[in-house]
C-alpha cells in the first residue's frame, strides 16, 4: 500500500542521517517519515523566527504547540523547550522567545534549527504504538495505553513485524484494559481501524528499513473518529545484525529424513569398553533393535560387539546417513572434516567441551567445517537422539520403546533425562527424542519442519532457553500449527531465570513478554512448567480435536464439580449452558436431589449404570463438544469399573464415528491410580487427586484447536 | 480515637434517616457523618437560594462545586445537579439557578433541599476508599486507585474492618499499581498517612454502625500534602444478619478434645451385614486399632462383631464422648434426642439426605436439637472422620495408618477421598482427616481452634467451598498462624465455580477478590488447585523453617537451574546474591566451566563428592538460609546414590543443631521416582520430572513463615 516514491523519500533522508553520523531523527524529519508512510501526525511548519511562528500558527489554525527543533536536545521538556496551548500572535510570539532562552539557558551550546508550530491535537484516549529491534525476532510492533499507570502495570502487547491490518486490530484486543479501547462509563470507543492502520504502517515502515531500529508514537490520540500521533521519535541502528545460515525448506527435509530415518549409521569413537560413551551409544543401537546398517569407526579395533570396525570413516563402506560422534572434543574437527569428505549429511555431536564450555572458537571451527561441507550438526553437548518408529536409539540412555505420536526436543541434557523417566514412566507414546544442546547448527525449526512432516508424530513438544532465530521458529510453527499442536517450555521466563540462562548457554535470552506474545501469535501453546510439557505432550495426541466450544462437567462428587469449574474459567474454556431438552434428558438418568445444568451433579452412591447413561448421552448429543468427568471412589462403583465402562462407552462411540475429548478426575483411594492409568491408555486422559490437570490438558488442546483455525476466534 | 460524642452525632443521624424510611444518606448528611469520624472532606454549606450561594462561595474562598440536594436524585450529573469550578458572584449566581432548572426538568416532582456548595479539591492522584457487608466476612474495606482504567482492571484490595493504621497502610502496596502512589515520572508521592487514615476512619465507622451497608469516598483525593474526600456516599442496611450462635474458645477445646481423643464411642446403627455402613465404621474402629471402648447401638441385635450391642445409646454404661451415626437421614432426630438426653457431647452425622438433597427443615430440626442438649454436630453428609495417633477410623473408608503432622479436612466427600489416597499413595504423615460435609454446627474454625492446639498436629490443609463465618475461621487462622501453617483450598475461586457452589451447596460463596486479600491478611496460605494443597499438606511438615530470605540453587543440570530460577522468581523467592568469598568457596568444588553465582552450576558429569562438599558448603554457611537442588542423573552419580548422600548430609547437620529446608527437583529415568519418595521420608522435599513443585512448597513454607512473623515482613 505504500508507494515506492514514498520509499525513496525515506531512504534519502535516512542517508543522509546516517552520512551525518546521526542515530535520532529530528522531530521534522519523522514528520518527513510519518507523511511518506501516511502514518497520521498534526499538521506542521518549522519556524526559524517570531514572526514565521506566527505566520504558522495562524494558517494552521486553532491552538497550537511550540517546540524547540535541535540535534542537541533530546528531551525537548527537560530543557524547556515546548509550549502547549498557545493561540493568537501574541502568545505565539512570547512562547516561541521563551523556548528560544530556555534552550541556550539548559544547554548553551546546543544549535537550534528553529521552533516547530504543530497543530495541538483533538483529546482522545492516550496510546502508544511503537517499534524495536529485538534480539531473537528482529522487528517488533508494540502497542499499549498511554499514561503511567499502564507503565506501571506493564500492559502492552508485541507482534513481529510486518502485520496485516486484522493482526493489527488484534492487538487492540490484547492488551488488558482492551475494554477501554471500546468506551466504557459512557465514553465513546476510539477509531479502531484508524489506530490499527498506525501499528501496521509502523510495522511497514520498520520492515523496509531494517536500520530503523526503534520507533515510538508516543502517546498516539485515538478519537472516535482517527488517530493521530502528536509525537514521533525514530532511532537508527549504529550496528548490523550478522545473518544466521539458513538453509531452503526442502533441503532441510532431505537432510532431516536422513537423520531421523537412517539406512546407514556410522559410531564414530565406538567402543568394547564398558561405562565408555561410544560403548553405550553401541550397545543401544543394538539392543534397540535397530535394522539398519551400524558401524564402529575405531582406529584402534577391529571389531566391536560383533561389528566389523573400520580405522576412519572414509573406509565405511556405500552411503553414510548419520555419523554419531563419541570422542572426546578436541577430536572432533577432524573427524568432522572425514565426515564432510565422505558425504554423510549429518553428524550427531554428543561430547561437550564446547561453547557451554567457553570453548567458543572450538565450536566455531566445527561450525565452519559442516558449513564447507554440507554436514548438518546436532549439538554438540547433547544427550543423542531417539527415533522410536525406527527402532533408532543414538543415545548413551537405555532406549525407550513405547512408540506413539509425541516428539520431544530439550535443550539441555538434564530436561532430557527428564523427558526420558516421565515418558517411560508414563507409557508415554513417543516418535522422537532429539537433544540440541549447543544448537550449532539444528535447531528448533529444522526439528518443527522435519516433525510437520513426519507422519509419525502427531504432537511437539519443546524445551527451549533461547531461539537462536524467532523468526525461522515461527515460520517453521506457523506452517506446522494447522497440521498439529506445538507444546513449547520456554525456560528463562523470568528475570532471574534469564539471568541463569545467560549463565548457562550465553546465549541472549529476549524479554519473555515479547516471546510469550510472538509464540501465542504463532500459535504455540506455552507451558507453564517443566510438569506441564510433559503432561501436555503425553495428553494431546490421546485427546480427539474438539469440534466446538461446548464443555460439559459430569461428576459424582459435587465439590469435584466446583473445582473443576474453577478449572474451567482458569484454562479460557466454556462451561455449556445447557439447553432445557438437554436438561430433562440428564434430569431422567440422575436422583431427583442431584443436579442438572453444568456441573452435572449425579452425585456420590450411584451405580455404574448412572455414571454410563450419563456420559453415552454427553457423548451422543452433538450440541456437546467435549466432556470432563469428576469420578467419586464408592463401594457401590469401584475405580476400575468406572474406568472399564468409560472405556467402553467412548470406543463404542468412537466405532460410530462420534469424537470427542474426554478427561477425567478420580478421586478416591489408591485404586483411582490404576484406573487412571487404563483410562489414559484407553483414550481417556485421567489424573487421580487432581482436578486440575485433566483440565488443563483440555484447555491446551483447545488453545491449539483455536489456532489451527479448526474453532473459529482468533490465534 | 473517635470521641463518643461523634458516636452520637452519627447515632442520632443514622436513627432519623431510617425512622424517614430512607437507605441513602444525602450530601450533607454524609458531611455530617464524615465530620463526626474525621473523615476529610471538602468544607461545604447548603445554601438555599442564590443570595445564600454566593455568600457562601465567598466564604470558603477560590473556586467551588455547586451540587444540587434533594432526596429524590441519586445521580445528581445525570440531572444536570453539578457545576463544577465556579468562581465570583455572577458565576455562582448563574450556576445555581442553572442547576435549579435542570433539576425541575429532569425531575418535576422532586424535593429539593438546597444547593450544596463546596470547595473545589485541590489536584492530586484520585484513588476509591470504601466499605462493604460481605455475606462471608461482614464489614469489609476497600481501597483502589479511582478512573474507568482501574475499574477495568479490578485492582482494588480488601480487609475486613476495622482496621489498624498500619494495616490500612499495607492495603497501599497491595494494589498491582502501588507504584503509582509512590510517585513515578517525577510525580509527587501521595501523603501515605493521610490516605491510611481515610481507611481507617472509614473501617471504624461500619465497625460502630453495622447498619451502615455501604460507604463510598469516590474519589478521595490523595495529595503530597492530605487526601480529601470529594464525595461520600452512605447506604444503609434493611435488613439485619442473623448471628450465628458461638461458642467461648474454653468450650470449643474441651468438646473438640473428647471428638478427636475419645475414649468411648457408640455407633449408632451398627450392623453385622456387610456393605451397610454401620457394618464398615465397626469394622474399620476395630481394625484400626481404637483402645477405647466401641459400643454398637442396634435395636435389633445382641451381638455385632465380638461386642455387646445395646438397643438404645441410653442403655450404653458409663460416659461416651462420641455418638457416630449410621442410620437413615429421617431417624437421626429421635436418636439425636437420645444422644443429647444421655448428655454425649459430639454427633457425628454420616447420613445423607439433609440440606444438600434439598432437606433443610430436617436438617434445622437437627440443628436445634443439637443447641438445646449443647451435642457439636459434625456433618451431616460426611464420610465420617480419622484421629491417627488414637488410632481411631470412625468412617466407612479403609483405615489410615502413616501417623504425622498434617491435619486434613475437606468440606466435601469426593475430596475427602482424594485425600485419602493421596495421603496413602505418598505415605503422607497424617495427624487427622476430617469431613465437614454440610457443616450444619462443628466448621473450619472450629477444628483450626483444635488443631492448633493439638501437639501432634503441624500443619492443617482445608479445603472448603464457603464459610459460614468467615470473622470466625479469620480469627481462629490468626491465633493458630503462629504456631504452625494453614493451607487452603476455597473451591468455587471463580464465577464459573462459584456457580456451581451454589447449586452445590445452597452456600452463597463469596466474592474470590474479597476471599483471597483477606485469607492472606489472616495469614493462610491458599493453594491454587487440589493437588498443590495436597503436596504442600504433605511437604510442609517435612521442611524445617527458614530463618531468612537467601536462597541457594545447586544443580548438576544448568536447564534445570534455569527452570529452578523461573520458580524462584513465581514463588516471591529471593536468589541469594552470593557473596565474594562463599563465590569462591563454591568454585573450589566445581568444575573450571561450572558457574558458581546463583544457581550454582556443579555441570552434570560430577562424581558423588562434588554434589556433597556443595550441598555440605550449602548448608554450613549461615548466611544461606534454603536450598534448592537440582539433581541430573548420570552413571557417576546414580538417583540412589544422590539420595542417599544428600539425605546423610542433611541429618549430620541437624544432628549438629543445623537446620534448613531443602527442596530438590531430580531429572532422570526412573529411578529417580524411588530416589524422591526416599529423600521426602529423610526431611529434603523431592520430586521427580518437575522443577515448579519443589519450589512451590519452599515457596509455602516461606509464605507461612512471614506470615508467623518469624521472617520479618508482613502478612
Amino acid at each position: 500500500m505504500v508507494e515506492s516514491q514514498d520509499h525513496e523519500t525515506v531512504r534519502a533522508l535516512l542517508d543522509s542521517v546516517l552520512t551525518a553520523g546521526r542515530s535520532a531523527l529530528t522531530a521534522p524529519e519523522g514528520k518527513i517519515v510519518a507523511d511518506a508512510y501516511g502514518i497520521a501526525v498534526p499538521g506542521e511548519e518549522l519556524a526559524r523566527d517570531a514572526d514565521e511562528a506566527v505566520a504558522f500558527a495562524d494558517r494552521l489554525g486553532g491552538p497550537v504547540v511550540l517546540k524547540i527543533v535541535s540535534p542537541d536536545v533530546l528531551h525537548k521538556t527537560d530543557a524547556g523547550g515546548v509550549v502547549v496551548g498557545v493561540e493568537g500572535g501574541a502568545q505565539v510570539r512570547a512562547a516561541f522567545q521563551r523556548i528560544i532562552e530556555n534552550v541556550q539557558a539548559y544547554a548553551p551550546d546546543a544549535r537550534m534549527d528553529g521552533v516547530q508550530v504543530q497543530q495541538l491535537v483533538p483529546p482522545g484516549r492516550e496510546v502508544i504504538v511503537g517499534a524495536v529491534t529485538d534480539p531473537t525476532f528482529g522487528k517488533v510492533v508494540a502497542f499499549g495505553l498511554g499514561g503511567v499507570l499502564v507503565e506501571v502495570l506493564k500492559d502492552i502487547t508485541f507482534r513481529l513485524a510486518p502485520v496485516t491490518a486484522d493482526e493489527a486490530l488484534s492487538m487492540l484486543d490484547s492488551i488488558g484494559a482492551a475494554e477501554i479501547l471500546r468506551g466504557v462509563r459512557g465514553a465513546p470507543p476510539v477509531d479502531r481501524w484508524a489506530l490499527a492502520e498506525q501499528i501496521r504502517r509502523v510495522s511497514q515502515l520498520v520492515t523496509d528499513f531494517p536500520e530503523i531500529a526503534e520507533v515510538d508514537l508516543n502517546p498516539v490520540i485515538a478519537a472516535p473518529d482517527g488517530a493521530i500521533a502528536a509525537d514521533i521519535r525514530i532511532l537508527l541502528a549504529t550496528e548490523t545484525v550478522k545473518q544466521r545460515r539458513t538453509y531452503p525448506r526442502e533441503e532441510i527435509l532431505a537432510s532431516m529424513r536422513r537423520l531421523m530415518e537412517p539406512r546407514s549409521v556410522a559410531v564414530i569413537g565406538a567402543s568394547d569398553e564398558q561405562g565408555k560413551i561410544g560403548n553405550s551409544v553401541m550397545r543401544n543401537l543394538i539392543d534397540g533393535g535397530f535394522s539398519g546398517e551400524i558401524h564402529p569407526v575405531n582406529p584402534r579395533a577391529d571389531d566391536i560387539l560383533g561389528r566389523k570396525t573400520y580405522r576412519s570413516v572414509a573406509d565405511v563402506p556405500g552411503e553414510v546417513d548419520v555419523a554419531v560422534f563419541a570422542i572426546p572434543a578436541k577430536l572432533v574437527a577432524s573427524a568432522l572434516e572425514e565426515v564432510g569428505r565422505k558425504g554423510i549429511p549429518n553428524a550427531v555431536l554428543i561430547p561437550s567441551g564446547f561453547a557451554e564450555t567457553g570453548e567458543q572458537a572450538l565450536q566455531d571451527e566445527i561450525v565452519a567445517i559442516g558449513e564447507r561441507y554440507g554436514v548438518r550438526l546436532l549439538g554438540p553437548n547433547i544427550y543423542g537422539y531417539y527415533s522410536t518408529w525406527q527402532d533408532l536409539c543414538a543415545t548413551f540412555c537405555t532406549p525407550y520403546d513405547v512408540k506413539g505420536g509425541v516428539a520431544l526436543t530439550s535443550q539441555s541434557g538434564g530436561i532430557g533425562m527428564a523427558i526420558l523417566g516421565f515418558a517411560r514412566s508414563t507409557k508415554t507414546g513417543v516418535s522422537a527424542i532429539v537433544g540440541l544442546g549447543n544448537k550449532s547448527d539444528i535447531d528448533e525449526d529444522d526439528l518443527l519442519t522435519w516433525f510437520g512432516e513426519d507422519p509419525n508424530t502427531t504432537c511437539i513438544a519443546m524445551h527451549l532457553e533461547d531461539l537462536k532465530d524467532g523468526r525461522a521458529f515461527v515460520e517453521a510453527a506457523r506452517a506446522t500449527v494447522p497440521k498439529k499442536p506445538i507444546v513449547v517450555l520456554k525456560a528463562g521466563r523470568t528475570s532471574a531465570g534469564a539471568k541463569a540462562a545467560g549463565s548457562h548457554t550465553g546465549a541472549l535470552a529476549g524479554d519473555d513478554a515479547v516471546y510469550d506474545d510472538i509464540l501465542r501469535q504463532a500459535g504455540v501453546i506455552r507451558a507453564p512448567g517443566l510438569n506441564d510439557m510433559l503432561e501436555y505432550a503425553r495428553a494431546l495426541p490421546v485427546l480427539p480435536t474438539p469440534k466446538g466450544d461446548n464443555v460439559v462437567i459430569i461428576t459424582g462428587a459435587g465439590g469435584s464439580g466446583v473445582l473443576l469449574s474453577d478449572a474451567i474459567v482458569d484454562n479460557g474454556l466454556s462451561l455449556m449452558e445447557i439447553p432445557p431438552d438437554l436438561d430433562a434428558a440428564f434430569k431422567a438418568f440422575i436422583p431427583p436431589f442431584g443436579s442438572a445444568g453444568n456441573p452435572i451433579d449425579i452425585t456420590g452412591g450411584e451405580p455404574p449404570s448412572t455414571y454410563e447413561a450419563t456420559i453415552r448421552l454427553g457423548m451422543e448429543d452433538p450440541r456437546i463438544h467435549a466432556l470432563v468427568l469428576g469420578y467419586w471412589h464408592t463401594i457401590v462403583t469401584p475405580p476400575m469399573v468406572f474406568a472399564e465402562l468409560t472405556a467402553r462407552v467412548v470406543a463404542e462411540l468412537r466405532g460410530r464415528g462420534i469424537e470427542k475429548p474426554v478427561v477425567a478426575s478420580l478421586a478416591g483411594d489408591t485404586e483411582v491410580e490404576e484406573a487412571s492409568q487404563y483410562l489414559f491408555e484407553h483414550g481417556v486422559v485421567a489424573y487421580p487427586y487432581t482436578t486440575e490437570k485433566p483440565v488443563a490438558a483440555l484447555g491446551a488442546k483447545y488453545r491449539w484447536a483455536r489456532a489451527a483455525g479448526l474453532l473459529g476466534g482468533d490465534r
